[in-house]
């Protein structure tokens, strides 16, 4: 079996072109696993995953413990509402409680960028980050990538993307500048000037601030969420605003001269990012980013137990 | 195998009579195989069930799990505390993305009446309501009257039935209502005037506001669970006063010329719709409720997972 | 195979000595178990276990969940938080339930003192107690002295163990006295006067105020946790006052002539009880304490399941 350049997945920036596509053949392998009425496959039997939530979510979580199940692997299950992270433990003696139990990997999402790379420092299990703060989802860009690949093609050489959105807050952004990169693609990101990093220009990514702009120039365009419930409206005058600036309706959509890809890491805000018949619409792969998260979590979690000696 | 004539358990109102002998029966072999030392079949080892739970819910909740466990189905759990679903999201989204997923099945309770059947015209999974607003509870409906073709024999003709309580906003009392009618049993309700919908009349329903007459003319008295938690008290004066009106106790019971069943759906305020000797009486069947729950839901589970193209 | 003389893990006033030596042997050969790279032994595919916590936990239901993995055994979860308890029902009625659901063991984890043991008193299935308020939690004493024997061997006489800290609130000390003394050793307590409870004498266990003379007489200083989640200061005038007569740092470590064994049972205020020199140093056993446990469990488990007629 080939194997990965890294123990961890940290973050896209440590990983190679190489390992990106050892993990979409990987993934290749269990999309048809989980398309089969049999959706098991008896490969981590041995292997026992903590899945370590100190943030909620739900899709996320969901899609790595779908992933553990079809390999058979055990889980157990920890989420900081209910925890002693709450009674003033620190984040170590948290995991290495965890890692006492005798925890071959462990899944992590924490609020504080550089947490899953701490971590990976400090202890003897396979880490993969689930999403540390503003810093990268590896997974999130991997089975964006990968989706992107189902629709266009293996080659992502001149494969334009636009990344629309809150840009500066946004993990999911920046994991997926390092991926499409890597890959070959041209990226531009696009939103309200207070939202796109000043940094943004020394990764090599065009920055636009008009949205029709920017679908005019792209074959495949990520609507990233609004964070509703994080948004302190510092940064832009209102909702409806971002909306009639960077919102994107059918009739928009229908004016291009092309037909572009719709994407959108979920949950949807319908009406704010993207109406709901462009959601739904025959151009939009949302649902197949949710289905391609299984199977690429399933691809990193089974090449990483690889590595462990057993 | 025989089959149901639905797709989907939403409503006892859909099923036919036949629908509900045939569950009957799948229960019975199932009641067999929980009692075993070995509890497990593997039926259903590669299929994936989905418990989604918008409102909370122990007893229910864990029923399903148990059942879902013995049949080796492999399963996620999602509760809406914890979900997108605070986020902002629809419940068509949250179910497309877990329907991405691969699941084949989806247990629902919500809050909503009609969610499940919402849910069940726009999604290809399966799906079983385990509880949709004051509409419908199908599997209570079922595993009360399994319970009381369990203690007076198969044939429900002639058999009567009061269901006690607060009627106006139980799916347990409507449910109950179209499965023992379906069956041939003779179905009254029992409450104060402010807790008996209006429309209770045009289901063929008899009413009775007096408790000991409604007992009287029983066999079988399902006593419904007063929502202490939701009750606003503008339909009756005070619960001291439904206690004293419609609570049954131990000299009221032993007052009858008859030895009536005694039912309950659970969690018992006990003191209120009942006192505890009542509840742990020779004449109660509350602890074989909860155990047929079990037997049920396993029925129901693989008599519609029998119909998944495998 | 040999036998408990008793039906549940209530206490460890109830055990013998042989009972205490059993566990610790059973242990031995699961501890082989989950070093291996195959952690899981199919022993218990048959039994069902409900774990009810009715206070929260972090480590301790993790422990139990991974033991229960181990011995492939199939679980239900229940937390107070999401149940019915909320709702008004009774610990009977709930726990009545849940064995109609045909459940075998209950670990239960209750803020009452006594519950364990009323419990078990009314219902068939096994018992295990994970803390009962202030009264006992068995599988942490026996996972701390099973964590000394390992350390300093199988014979406890003359092996002299102090617990430091509020010895009044806990039950870890009041079940480690019990433990360590029916095994042989010696047993002192050292806290401030406050937070050491008068009958303690009773116990024939040594009083010890001041922490220097303790570590200076003992082999093993077990450092308890403070609860500055419950503290209501009206015990001792502050924390930092209580670290400064009571916490444990390098120095004072270093300065005794002897090196004593250093334990704590989880989580750690790190520079409240000890310093994170104290507890990350090579006299520490804490992490042995967190991967025993789960040996341990796996014990008491498999030793009780032993007894159900199956």
């Amino acid at each position: 079996m080939d194997n990965l350049s890294v123990k961890h997945i940290i973050g896209i920036e440590d990983l190679t072109k190489a390992d990106i596509e050892l993990i979409f053949k990987t993934a290749d392998n269990f999309k048809q696993v989980i398309n089969r009425p049999i959706k098991k496959v008896p490969s981590l039997r041995d292997i026992t995953i903590a899945n370590l939530f100190f943030e909620n979510s739900t899709r996320t979580r969901l899609s790595f413990e779908l992933a553990e199940k079809r390999l058979s692997a055990d889980i157990v299950n920890f989420s900081a509402a209910s925890s002693s992270v709450k009674k003033g433990e620190t984040l170590v003696d948290t995991v290495n409680n965890i890692l006492s139990m005798k925890v071959d990997m462990v899944v992590m999402r924490h609020p504080n960028p550089g947490a899953a790379k701490f971590l990976s420092e400090r202890i003897g299990a396979k880490v993969i980050n689930a999403g540390d703060g503003t810093h990268e989802h590896p997974t999130q860009a991997l089975l964006d990538a990968y989706s992107i690949r189902e629709k266009h093609g293996e080659d992502f050489k001149g494969k334009k993307v636009v990344i629309v959105g809150d840009i500066l807050h946004s993990r999911v952004a920046l994991s997926n500048i390092f991926c499409l990169q890597k890959l070959g693609a041209e990226v531009m990101v696009c939103g309200p000037t207070t939202l796109v990093p000043k940094f943004i220009g020394e990764l090599g990514v065009k920055v636009e601030h008009n949205l029709r702009k920017a679908l005019e120039w792209c074959d495949v365009a990520n609507m990233l969420r609004i964070q509703l419930e994080r948004q302190d409206m510092k940064y832009f005058p209102s909702l409806r605003e971002y909306t009639m600036l960077f919102g994107l309706d059918k009739k928009l959509l229908n004016s291009l001269d092309k037909k572009i890809t719709i994407m959108h890491p979920g949950p949807i805000n319908r009406g704010v990012e993207i109406t709901s018949d462009v959601a739904d619409s025959d151009q939009s792969i949302i649902l197949q980013q949710v289905e391609n998260g299984v199977a690429i979590r399933m691809a990193v979690i089974y090449l990483l137990a690889g590595q462990i000696g057993r």
